[in-house]
């Protein structure tokens, strides 16, 4: 419902410079309105520069850093583990999982980002990205599919509000054809989520479409992808059900080495 | 000869803002000198934008609106099948070759957009993007480059007018070392093109310049390669010489499982 | 010195346009400073294309052409070869390292140019991109990181002045987990460099941080990485240690074999 919401609110603004063209206008409201084009371009920009800048911050495990990109009550949701709730959290989330903040020897974890397709709300407050991160880590190849929002604050800056990375695919760097893994659930490592996932759904060779924050660009509809529950995680905990989905995608020896690296 | 024209047309282009600037203006002629500039950053960004969309559409099969983003009488070209007339055989095409609407199980098309180099005509109604997708797919990694145009219609919004994608390099999953692929030609798969290709060409590791549609952006000196016919598939339907063409590129098994899960 | 004061500049710089809005202002003014936030637009537009137009290139061994995006005096460091000086030397270096102009048969060497961060200098003149190449090339995989610098002409057209792009791993297209191999260092091949490297640094399975020529969009901190000597390559000439340090990375076979084709 959210998602609908943002889709007829920004089918809403994209109409409104067309309409504004037709009434005669006064310099100045021509110049307010010119600026606020360039206000939003500028805006767009912003928000695509927070997420590739968010990329450099993980190549590096610059994990203080990156937390100061969020707001203070950001949701942060990646792969499978769940809602991690505020800033602090997002932080505690980083060390927790991946260790202090500095790169390592033997650590290869490059996040580069592409393909935005970025908005902002008709209050010039809000902004979403689709995007993507191709992966090359230790563990092989991964490939996140980001629907995030943005807030400017009354300073002006944008932020990260909400991060959501479910992932498309994850194969060791032998290639999908030989290795495709189930990405990471509540209780894969620690530490625990604040909230369960918003979503339980499959990777490769199972699909899940990530729903998507804008209308089709030339017919305005918006696309309206599977609603119900997805993929083999959704299973009553401590179920034979649950236990006989987790080992799908696992390697033939049981393992299922998500940010280990490769064995030979 | 096109290609040049464009060329022309876009140095022309960029050299009109220099020469207006130096007149002296009325607030309304520079409010309209601002306007045109902000008009122009939004029509790049909203070329650049429909290639995105595009891109997303592709990965999960979305067929129907993925031919709702092309003109009427916009032309396909993908690989080396051919030409493909109108937004109906658009929408044929891909049913036909590529099955209904939606993602399946086991089934990976990620086609992810990026590098894009965009311009405006002078009149603001014609747009072109040199680009890429990087491919993974079932059948491997694949390397599409992209010159593609797009026309802004009465109702403002743009659209593909020709969709342009030979490919650079088509591999397994294994890697471009152990297998490299032809790519596909007009008689392939289903279903037949309206035209032939527009040009022949080999991928890797053969080669093929893709003409740009921009001329030098420092020099302005527009690049003209290769104008002759290109590669293996240039040989007389029917002959040895064609047959012995076509083998180029195969595995070993004589297959050339383009599409097709790779096999271990 | 030089990125903090670069760092320091692009904070005032984007710390000017909310002071000026609180100021009443003449009509003329605000079309002034409408004019310049365009300016600004279309200038990160310019250094931006540029990396890309470089990329596309490269891909096709266009040296000439590629030499013509530099100015004058620009400098150029690639992987660990050192510093070559002038357009001249880029296109010397180009010549000598990889052949003359024209894409070739059995040559694969895509430069596929993403994720730039861009600044423009608050007197219009000067430009940075940080971003990324993602090479498949005949040697496999390699991923470059590009901290570049721009400059305007008086002739309003954007050059190159400085082309440095570290590498963060190289490997065979078998995949990282098989073969990290050292990147290129000054007697690697010919041509000798102008001057030895600015930074001496290793890549995966080791790392090195590129400084970063822009704060930390959100709070402003300057980031200061690695200041000292990274990496096995700054060793004394002539010593065991250096001759040691060479060994890292290598094939089983003793080998390094950046820019030649896989061996199977």
């Amino acid at each position: 419902m959210i998602r609908l919401a943002i889709a007829a609110a920004l089918l809403a603004a994209s109409a409104t410079p067309a309409l504004a063209q037709d009434a005669p206008q006064s310099t100045d409201a021509k110049l307010d309105a010119l600026d606020a084009r360039i206000t939003r371009l500028e805006d767009l920009n912003a928000i695509e520069r927070l997420q590739k800048v968010y990329g450099y911050f993980v190549d590096k495990s610059q994990w203080t850093q990156l937390s100061e990109l969020f707001t203070e009550d950001a949701t942060l949701e990646i792969g499978g583990k769940g809602l991690f709730l505020g800033r602090a959290q997002v932080l505690n989330y980083m060390h927790s999982a991946f260790g202090p903040d500095g790169a390592k020897e033997n650590v290869l974890a490059n996040h580069m980002q592409f393909q935005p397709i970025a908005d902002i709300s008709t209050d010039g407050r809000h902004g979403w990205v689709r995007s993507r991160a191709f992966v090359m880590s230790n563990g092989g190849w991964g490939l996140p599919l980001y629907e995030n929002a943005y807030e400017k604050g009354d300073d002006g800056i944008w932020r990260i509000s909400r991060l959501s990375g479910p992932f498309t695919m994850y194969t060791s760097w032998e290639g999908w054809g030989k290795n495709a893994l189930n990405n990471t659930w509540p209780d894969k490592f620690e530490p625990p989520p604040d909230l369960p996932p918003s979503t339980v759904y499959l990777t490769y060779p199972a699909y899940y479409i990530i729903p998507f924050h804008y209308p089709n660009p030339v017919t305005g509809h918006v696309f309206a992808p599977d609603t119900g529950q997805v993929g083999a995680y959704f299973r009553p905990p401590g179920t034979p059900e649950q236990a006989q989905s987790l080992q799908v995608g696992r390697l033939a020896d049981g393992t299922q080495p998500i940010a280990e690296p490769p064995k030979d």
